[in-house]
């Protein structure tokens, strides 16, 4: 690439929080519903709608036409969705759901990046909320993080889960363990996925997530299959289990706390006993331009979710479970045509044994 | 497009924000500075040197190598710049200072846009600087937000009057009125660059400013050709003149207000009088993908700058100047090719004469 190349590539970064916002106001806003309810507004009929001055919407709406996004009557000055209108409303709701999440656990958040990468903590966090943590604890108390991150959390494990379950093997009868299972999801489609008889699920958690997560199994009828232990990962994981599954976790940590997890899960594993991991990953080819987890998540644990950690290639995860002394027994990268368009994170899943 | 292409392109524009500060946190942190310094340090070594861990310099990393700006040799672990090599660290300091100034005048403010298009006033000043007023009021006040300003709008003047003053004509001896002229930066460059016998020029703006501008004057031994008057455009506009600069200003308002300053332009000049504009535009293709004056000031002038405003295509100023009661005798957009391939705005030069 010429010099001038690259810096025409720095005006797209440029432009980018910009773009990202008046395309998230005209949701916001309610133009684009709007438009879907009645096409062929004007900026007028569109600002008393919404509450804008006209000028104001016409100012918002010129990208969208540029994008193609809507469609602009010059001579009539009347507005209708145009790519918009092709794309079904549940589609729609996603993505608007996830660009809330982005502008409200990152937008301004990004602003302490640097301060965040020196210091090892979320300083945009500390700034907004004057909470000191992570994401995930914040998103326990302040609701205005919690509700639009949980939607995107359920949105993306409704998504994944199934795949993950259909490619793991979870022997009948078998006790399983949920590392840092949550209130008690990633139990409930375990037990509800492949249930056999004598099949146990145990979340594995803080304690202070047992009430909720016993709650959850009464709810969904899987309280006799189900229970809680109480603990932390990196203290000691509870023995006597046949697989243990990591689910939405190893991303969180660097090397060194990834390795103490593998290693701690493979002490409390007998011979034979098994890992199901399923995890974040960079494509092996770093230049993949399709793939967009570069794109997003190295910002988002830095900067707004942990203050440290990040996702790794496969390839990375799987030495680190060979040095941990797991034999890896599978490693399936999701395909990217299986997910929707919008989606930024491409999981994987990774199965290994303990053999020695 | 069909809806995957509408919801992939979605994607790129979620994934604005954390590039944006990905790339310029490694600006921030010095990593690129050290990389050119000492090509070929590993994340370990560049984490020593620029205070942040070897994992977290190695998660920022990943984009810049996707987009092929550093490389990283896998077998030694080594990062070199790929090509930002190539860009001349002048170009590079004046794409970071832009980014430094998107960063801190647009970034976190853009969180409350739609509550800025509602009101039309700036939320984010007021959440994040207890400011009530425009930017530029801000910017007086505020030396974080007033500093990457004026850097970045002394480069954008110092690259764009040149071109301005080349081509307008401003008669010998004339009297000249610089509107909203601010501190007298353009009334200098006035003087510079048309100096005849007898040419005068004057700084219009409001009362507070007349001290820094006679200042200015003299710190540039122009005072005995400039002076400075003191008045708001919207209540009067001073006779007596030949020629009336608007320069960067008729972007900050809307239609109804932007026809009230050519209206009284017009009031103030005698047949024959001649107004020059200097004034970023929209493409009149909309959809011309070259230009990212669309993409940027929309929510810059609605959420980060005035609440309202924006530019408008040149035919629509033109159109606006012809019902204030003017003819337009010029109209010429600058040429994209002369702007740094990291500029955003395209701006355009108007003449008009007032005829009758």
């Amino acid at each position: 690439m010429t010099a001038e190349g690259t810096l025409a590539r720095f005006r797209e970064y440029m432009v980018g929080p910009a773009r990202f916002m008046n395309l998230l106001t005209c949701f916001e806003l309610g133009i684009i519903d709007a438009l879907r309810a009645n096409p062929g507004m004007t900026a007028a009929e569109l600002g008393t709608v919404v509450g804008a001055t006209p000028a104001a919407v016409e100012q918002l709406l010129f990208l969208l036409v540029k994008e193609g996004f809507v469609a602009y009557d010059e001579a009539s000055g009347a507005y209708t969705l145009d790519t918009l209108a092709e794309v079904p409303e549940a589609e729609l709701k996603g993505v608007v759901d996830f660009m809330h999440f982005i502008k409200v656990v990152t937008l301004r958040q990004l602003f302490y990046l640097t301060e965040s990468v020196r210091t090892g903590k979320l300083v945009g966090l500390r700034e907004f909320y004057g909470f000191e943590g992570t994401l995930y604890e914040a998103a326990a108390t302040h609701k205005d993080i919690g509700d639009p991150w949980s939607r995107v959390m359920n949105a993306t494990t409704a998504r994944i889960d199934p795949w993950f379950f259909d490619n793991i093997d979870v022997p009948s009868g078998a006790r399983v363990l949920d590392l840092a299972g949550n209130t008690g999801l990633g139990a409930i489609h375990t037990y509800k996925r492949k249930a056999s008889p004598g099949l146990r699920v145990t979340t594995f958690d803080l304690p202070e997530r047992e009430e909720d997560c016993l709650k959850n199994f009464r709810e969904h009828g899987v309280e006799e299959h189900c229970s809680f232990i109480g603990g932390n990962v990196f203290d000691s994981i509870p023995k006597g289990f046949d697989v243990v599954l990591i689910k939405h976790f190893i991303d969180m940590w660097d090397k060194d706390d990834v390795l103490k997890i593998f290693e701690c899960v493979n002490q409390s594993l007998e011979v034979g006993g098994q890992v199901h991991i399923l995890v974040p990953i960079y494509p092996e080819n770093v230049k993949d331009t399709d793939n967009y987890t570069i794109d997003f998540f190295p910002s988002f644990f830095l900067g707004c979710s942990m203050g440290y950690g990040g996702p790794q290639k496969l390839s990375v995860y799987r030495s680190w479970l060979e040095e941990a002394g797991f034999t890896v027994t599978q490693a399936i990268p999701k395909d990217p045509a299986d997910l929707p368009p919008y989606a930024l994170p491409v999981q994987a899943i990774l199965s290994a044994t303990k053999t020695a």
